[in-house]
């Protein structure tokens, strides 16, 4: 049953690394202490409603129809079959173009808080399609950051048509260090520089890799974990586009982490480590790093495994 | 310590289905119920030296310096460090040329039965990199049969340099229906069919499947595991190479199995069921497709979690 016209609701969605490695729009994991905020209200009028979006420095679109937040609620309410009227607003808490699913978070944000004021008629599980129609839009068909801030912890995109989404266990303690640096990667500009074609040695690395990569999640082994965070085909032409991002990734493995790479399509990197204090030392290892570039970064700790979207 | 002079020893290595579907060149399988077996007798003089092969219709090398059984013997006592003289009698129970792992049997068989005269002073995992040897002078070097031979059951290999070997667990109660065409396959011809550059469409794919088909080992889900075993680069380019290959898979998927591919190089396909009964069935379906084609076939039906080398 949907909620009486004029409630409120408010979503939390978190952003989300994507690729872990050789995960290439396959895997993602949701992080913790980012994200976007939407602010559902039910209106009288059917239909949606965008009536702000702050923190986004006036880039973003501001329709209901344009932007990823609108679209995943418009999505959500045929999803779910009924034609109530909602009206949002949305408060973005992640940088856009940093690789960390921002359009992602603000369509999972909408499309939980729209389910909430609908009396959670649908699981998160089923939201994908919706936030997915809202990526398609934006940022291209894949569920690689809509997966994990919607489930949470560790996700595998086996298939986005027909969606077949599986989530994996996370290796126990682990804290994710993501370092953002001050620099636009546009989306589109990294998928460009995505080779056409890939060697067949590279497949065989690749996928010798996740396998790897899943494994050690499974097995808790860390050692393996760190040995699988490799990817032959895309993060080495991704980390170009980077200024300092690869001597950063490398200041971070030197400074302890397991695995380093880059999120997304950049330009955040990330770092898996074994504790708190180790990834606050690899963190400023790699900020160290971007510094001797000319290049200034933000970080983020969090635990490797967090929880998805969320009622605020 | 070395067994004394005149002692003999017989180790029997099994068969193994390779990459089983988008696993290429990095997962293998060990098989029960067809194999090499090799006796070795210590002798005086040192050295290795090939004293008969038996069951390869005179088709393979009978010099220890050529034969896989003789190479591998060789490089087993360079890695224990021991200067002894073995002499080999190599049975194979294998068809050669078959993608069921022929080469590496006999290495495999040969390395344990060197290892046991010399009072077991390696692990099974030790002698891999002289199996890998042996293997690297007749097929390549690829140690997605040697491994699962050596250590039964299901083997992931991460990396062939360094070596780099993971152990998978097998669902329980699966069956595998082994099917092998009476055509050969040479192992040169079917490496020349791969593409040498895949597009990224096929990474992607191929790096999900072999993710969710390592997830379903670990859980057990056979869904999963039957939506797994795909292959978007090796095995259509290989099943070209078969006769009625692609309708023994079909004829093999219709009749129930959770999947079905080429095994290694080929021409043997492999089909994994849920019982003994579904792969007689599934065996007899794609046997009757092949028999349409003009193709006769043997079938193997062997568990799927098999141990691997041993004396016998």
């Amino acid at each position: 049953m949907a909620l009486p016209i004029g409630t409120t609701v408010r979503a939390f969605a978190p952003a989300s690394v994507s690729n872990l490695g050789s995960g290439f729009d396959v895997l993602g994991l949701a992080v913790d202490g980012a994200g976007d905020t939407v602010l559902a209200r039910r209106i009288a009028e059917p239909g949606v409603r965008l009536d702000a979006v702050r923190g986004d420095g006036g880039v973003l679109p501001t329709t209901a129809e344009a932007n990823t937040a609108g679209i995943a609620a418009k999505a959500t309410l045929e999803l779910a079959g009924v034609d109530i009227g909602v009206a949002l607003e949305l408060d973005k808490g992640l940088p856009i173009g940093s690789g960390l699913g921002s359009s992602a978070a603000s369509a999972v944000a909408a499309s939980w808080a729209v389910n909430l004021l609908l009396g959670k008629p649908l699981r998160k599980r089923d939201l994908i399609e919706a936030c997915l129609e809202a990526e398609a839009a934006i940022a291209g068909r894949h569920a690689d950051n809509v997966a994990p801030s919607l489930l949470g912890g560790l996700v595998l995109v086996r298939r986005v048509d027909p969606l077949d989404v599986v989530r994996l266990p996370v290796p126990q303690g682990l804290v994710l260090a993501v370092i953002t640096p001050d620099l636009v990667v546009h989306t589109k500009m990294a998928r460009e520089v995505l080779p056409d074609a890939i060697p067949l040695p590279s497949l065989v690395s690749n996928t010798a890799d996740i396998a790897a990569f899943v494994t050690a999640c499974f097995t808790g082994d860390l050692t393996l974990f760190a040995r699988s965070i490799g990817d032959a085909v895309v993060a080495p032409k991704r980390t170009e586009l980077i200024r300092g991002g690869a001597h950063a990734i490398e200041a971070a493995l030197a400074a302890g982490a397991l695995g380093s790479s880059v999120s997304g399509a950049g330009p955040s990197l990330f770092a898996f480590c074994r504790s708190q204090r180790q990834a606050e030392h690899v963190a400023r290892a790699a900020q160290d790093a971007l510094r001797a570039n000319g290049v200034e970064s933000r970080v983020l700790l969090s635990p490797a495994d967090c929880p998805g979207v969320r009622q605020v």
